[in-house]
């Protein structure tokens, strides 16, 4: 998701505090991965677990517990926890957007990858929750079994919300927040309370979580019609070739003329895409103030993530979290 | 499964015995199954859970609870809980069924069913997860996430077993524990701890559910070379043209001469199969005595359910459990 391009910045100064946490937690993801009777498990997995990716979501976990004082062993569970949540969305999402993209004409490697992150995106979330039940806390459970189910339902949104020119900024908001934010806020949350710190405190972080995941995503789909290939890691567009709502459409649609109306129906609902589309895509997007609303939500929610800090202690880790949420809608700013 | 052919049976004594619970756990079987959000959800999973399935796993929950003096709300939960992992684990099959069985020509249609059941899946597993969160039991959630694990691992397992002639009994055995009888034994076993029950029943529950499932497994892959199409609800010869590796064959494979061994090597690893093969096959488990063998294991796996109960409270349901050991193996005895 585009960090790792200036990473010498807060995410690495995070991963430098935290690193001998993280060290664990990387030990503990391949202990468990690892199964006896299944050994095409780790083949599946290590490219997406093994690769050094930047492992975002188990370090604000591993932040927020450190953050609150804690001192026991937890955390470095509930950071691969979160972590082979991450690795099995990110599977099952193969399943569901390579489907999508290559309309009807997989090949049989591709039929064979299917299988495969079906059923071992299955078996890392039952190693998941196998790892969250052993830290016996029954809150930590209850939120990110409430945090699974809020994925779950936001990515089964999305496929009725893609392609449809309904889809308005509430449906939006429930979709990043299934898709992105429910995670990262779980993450904080059960960081802060795994700590046991004061409600006030959790509360904080699960709004810092839920704020940065949004600024995160709503940047990520800005990009998307805006940012270099350098600087997103993908292709400008790519979410306009696969017809997704994402806001700055969304609020270009909302304020078309009934002859752009027409345009958004043809590429987003038909599917019917020519050459230069996108650059008209993009003209509206800009004609309309789209992409600069857009722009200030994003910084809206950095700002909503660094303020839900303010109540908790004054250490190293809170300016890294702050400086963090800055990064984050840096590349937009 | 095929059990509703002589369905008056135990199984209907069961129904009958805790149609007051079971009509609870209907009711919140669709209660949670709703998604306010996300309108598609019900719409996939209704003609697997609203079908009118046989409930066979959430009612060993409850006759398991029932039968140990249960007498609170928590079997109802746990009895949707079962359901539910169930028919997650049936959506998650069909991707990898419907992909294999059409080798690379999948209609679009079958791609947008895939994207549904991989997420509907994933929606129905969270909110088991909610369910027996909910219970507030820690001993619960230790087995039922262990019992995940060994499903999930099954499967994956199962996808490298097939087409394989080195898929021995031993694997064959953790294949099916995962497939079948790592949830009956779970669903059993939740249903003493809820209870309160004294650990003797509990693990006698767990020994039920487990020699169950594998009995009931058993049968299935024997009829598949022996039933009548209408008593296995399924065509003689499905495993053999998808080119599983279940017992009867394992047994046949490992007392093959080399002739015959290169009969196996064609039609299930190579998967070149011809007319007149399926009726060769049979002949050779006929010849092998496999399917005597596989039967009387079958038969012992009912023997070993039965004898598990005898350390339970002398009551109704524990004769209606014991004779629905007898009628898993009725059709091959």
């Amino acid at each position: 998701m585009g960090l790792d391009e200036t990473a010498q910045k807060p995410h690495d100064r995070l991963s430098a505090h935290l690193a001998a946490d993280m060290e664990r937690v990387n030990a503990l993801i391949r202990r468990r991965m690892a199964s006896e009777h299944a050994p095409r498990i780790p083949e599946v997995t290590a490219h997406l677990v093994e690769a050094g990716g930047k492992r975002l979501r188990p370090m604000l976990t591993l932040a927020a517990a450190r953050l609150c004082g804690y001192e026991g062993d937890h955390h470095i569970r509930l950071a691969a926890t979160v972590e082979f949540i991450h690795t099995a969305t990110l599977l099952h999402d193969d399943v569901v957007d390579e489907s999508a993209q290559r309309r009807g004409r997989p090949t049989a490697n591709l039929l064979w990858d299917n299988k495969s992150s079906v059923l071992v995106g299955d078996y890392l979330f039952s190693r998941s929750f196998q790892l969250m039940v052993e830290t016996g806390s029954l809150r930590v459970l209850d939120i990110l079994s409430n945090a699974s189910a809020t994925i779950a339902e936001g990515e089964v949104l999305q496929l009725s919300a893609a392609q449809d020119l309904r889809t308005d900024e509430a449906i939006y908001m429930k979709v990043i927040r299934g898709k992105t934010a429910a995670l990262f806020s779980a993450a904080t949350e059960v960081g802060g309370v795994i700590a046991g710190a004061p409600e006030e405190q959790v509360r904080a972080l699960f709004t810092y979580g839920d704020a940065l995941g949004i600024a995160f995503q709503i940047v990520d789909d800005l990009l998307d019609y805006g940012g270099s290939t350098a600087t997103i890691g993908k292709n400008v567009g790519d979410d306009f070739r696969e017809r997704k709502l994402t806001l700055p459409v969304i609020k270009a649609v909302a304020k078309a003329t009934p002859e752009e109306r027409e345009f958004w129906k043809r590429v987003i609902e038909k599917g019917d895409q020519r050459e230069g589309d996108l650059d008209r895509a993009m003209a509206l997007l800009a004609s309309h103030g789209a992409m600069e609303e857009t722009r200030a939500e994003a910084l809206g929610w950095a700002q909503t993530a660094k303020a839900a800090l303010a109540v908790l202690p004054d250490h190293a880790l809170r300016s890294m979290l702050a400086d963090l949420a800055d990064y984050v809608v840096a590349r937009v700013n």
